[in-house]
């Protein structure tokens, strides 16, 4: 290791969110306007899986980054591959290690950190905040949740207002189902079209479903409005624990039917109470929706990547840059930065004082939370009708090791 | 009937879509700067059931409107409503009648404009072509279509970037079910994302659904490009008929389940390869998307709501505006007139011709047919992070006439 300036490696784990490519942009640029203490910034095919198999890619010679997932468990049953990533950050003089995702990175950051000290070799890791489940401790929010919870704000009033026109003599009950396996923050997102006049029931992973109180609700806001929307998550579980969209559903085999909480839902209206429903499922729709982006995320994606590069050049290591929430109006922040031992695998929760007390409903404290993270559009650029989204040249860079077997 | 100024009645059928009110307002407007010749223009509350029980609303109160859905079937069956239709607008000077929707509607209207004239009571019935299935006879497209197209190609392609950003590791087969029961339209919009790299198979009401051939190309295209995107109608089906959606599902406590077409086949899928999968159902998102609305779209449907007006002014009885397409590239289009005796009950399908020979995808025909339609962006303004929609004062007109008992 001759050369005192390090390279950099960067890469995405775990799910597409619809600002992750700012946080990379962040990073690239950050790096890149301190060229005379950090080389090139590598980035790994599929995400972490190139830096085992160094099949890196020199972001050197593009504008953006789009990489994808594969984890790293524990330490103790994946410690050749722990090792193997070392190898090559040595191998290619890398000394900074910038990893952009969820609670899982946020481990195997930690790791890449200790293990690099124990191996002789160290390397500063940092991770870069990214998640639409928003479930990250310590920071105030994730890049990547601020979009999705607008388009779930934006796609549940466009589709209750759809609803109400009718109501009186089609469809009385909507259901939409959402993200959120754990954490019902994206749920959330749906509880703020009551404040646009909608009827509205949230079903979050955190509070315990209980069908005959649900029935109830859904039954009385429906006589009183003519209609209701309910916004379930897809964690959303009995008492014992059993998801809804576990429902024992069968198909002409006998076959058990992976089918989605919203059906669930929406049939147990239906043979409760008669009413007329549709459900949608959005899915991946939710989380790669660029072209209805919260601009306060997309700017927060940016500079949390930017911010990691700042506190690599400035030494730190095993830390991860945080949005410090100064006021919610008007919305002021800070980027702070949070040390990943306390990151790692630690799941943030809605506070209960985020739902209502029925269960069903967001409160007030919960509204002023999401809504600065919703604010402000900010367009792709369309070409024949579609977005414009930058496609990757890839360019490899040179393998120096002999191959690594991926088990 | 002293007065030579006849009041207007305007109401809307069916379905959302996500320009609907623009062509309401095309008709309001155009009556507003005619008012030596139309007077006020009146909606039915719930719309044309608004007629029935005299529930009119006065939009002169109004700067748009956004009036649901009732159907009037046959003339044999519905007499009695198409009689009373006629008495009510007898009683408020009503002489134009803009009936927006789709083919249902532009049977009642024919029928509205055959009985008056029977009565003795003659009124220009004119027809406001709308609907997302864009299965409208005559016309070149459908208002609704060109948005929720627009819809389905942005959220397929979104979709199918991070399913290919994420395939080596995890979801290899992405399912989209989007609307349309008889026509393949809103299916085929999906087929335009193949132009941007995206490998995708489309399932079309049009053709008959043959398992083992779209096994077969779904393994290919996962083998060749890693991952595919499957985009199938609600109204895919069986030789016999039988819905994909209707698959013999049974839930835990047996009943037959109503499930979506896109579980259905993502299931398949899974069972036959193996290959992990994510499904959506867009549902009602898809055509209450006026945050992504096609600006042609939003263009078309003022042209043919203020289209409307103008026929009526010119003395047209039951007919409908039309798109009359001269060029797809520049796109060109004109104003025409349709009977609606031809329109009446016709659905236009999918020509074979917009649909590649393996069944599974749209022709360059097709293509050239589809872009100008989704072409341009019309963002609604937002406010708090969602966008801001007309809500209406709903002004009612005193009633005229004793009360009418809905059947």
């Amino acid at each position: 290791m001759a050369t005192k300036k390090k390279n950099a490696f960067y890469a995405q784990s775990g799910g597409v969110t619809a600002v992750i490519n700012a946080s990379a942009c962040g990073v690239i640029q950050t790096a890149r306007a301190n060229k005379d203490k950090i080389g090139k910034v590598y980035a790994g095919l599929n995400g972490i899986i190139g830096a085992l198999t160094e099949d890196l890619i020199d972001t050197s010679k593009e504008s953006a980054a789009a990489i994808a997932a594969y984890k790293l468990k524990s330490l103790e049953a994946n410690r050749r591959e722990y090792e193997r990533l070392i190898e090559v950050f040595k191998a290619h003089d890398i000394g900074y290690f910038f990893y952009n995702g969820g609670g899982d990175s946020a481990d195997t950051c930690y790791k890449v950190s200790q293990l690099s000290e124990a191996m002789g070799y160290p390397i500063q890791a940092i991770h870069v905040p990214k998640t639409v489940d928003n479930d990250l401790p310590i920071t105030d929010c994730c890049p990547g949740f601020g979009s999705v919870a607008k388009y779930v704000a934006v796609s549940a009033l466009e589709a209750s207002f759809d609803v109400r026109s009718m109501a009186k003599t089609s469809t009385k009950v909507f259901v939409l189902e959402v993200m959120g396996r754990h954490a019902g923050w994206i749920a959330a997102a749906g509880g703020l079209i009551e404040d646009h006049g909608i009827p509205v029931v949230v079903l979050f992973p955190e509070i315990e479903f209980d069908e005959a109180k649900f029935l109830a609700r859904v039954d009385a806001l429906v006589k009183k409005h003519g209609y209701v929307t309910v916004v379930v998550s897809e964690g959303c579980h009995y008492p014992d624990g059993k998801f809804l969209a576990e429902q024992g559903t069968k198909d002409a085999f006998g076959h058990a039917q992976l089918g989605g909480a919203a059906p669930v839902v929406a049939n147990m209206v239906k043979k409760a109470h008669g009413y007329k429903f549709h459900w949608a499922v959005a899915d991946y729709l939710q989380r790669a929706a660029r072209h209805v982006a919260s601009k306060t995320d997309v700017k927060q994606a940016y500079e949390l990547g930017a911010a990691a590069v700042k506190l690599a050049l400035k030494g730190h290591n095993a830390v991860m840059p945080t949005v410090d929430r100064i006021s919610d109006k008007p919305y002021k922040y800070r980027i702070g930065m949070a040390q990943l031992s306390k990151v790692a695998n630690v799941e943030k929760f809605m506070p209960r004082d985020f739902i209502t007390a029925d269960g069903f409903g967001i409160t007030e404290k919960c509204k002023r939370y999401l809504l600065p993270l919703i604010q402000g559009e900010d367009y792709p650029k369309y070409a024949g009708g579609v977005p414009v989204y930058q496609t990757l040249k890839n360019v490899p860079v040179p393998k120096k090791l002999a191959g690594f077997e991926l088990k």
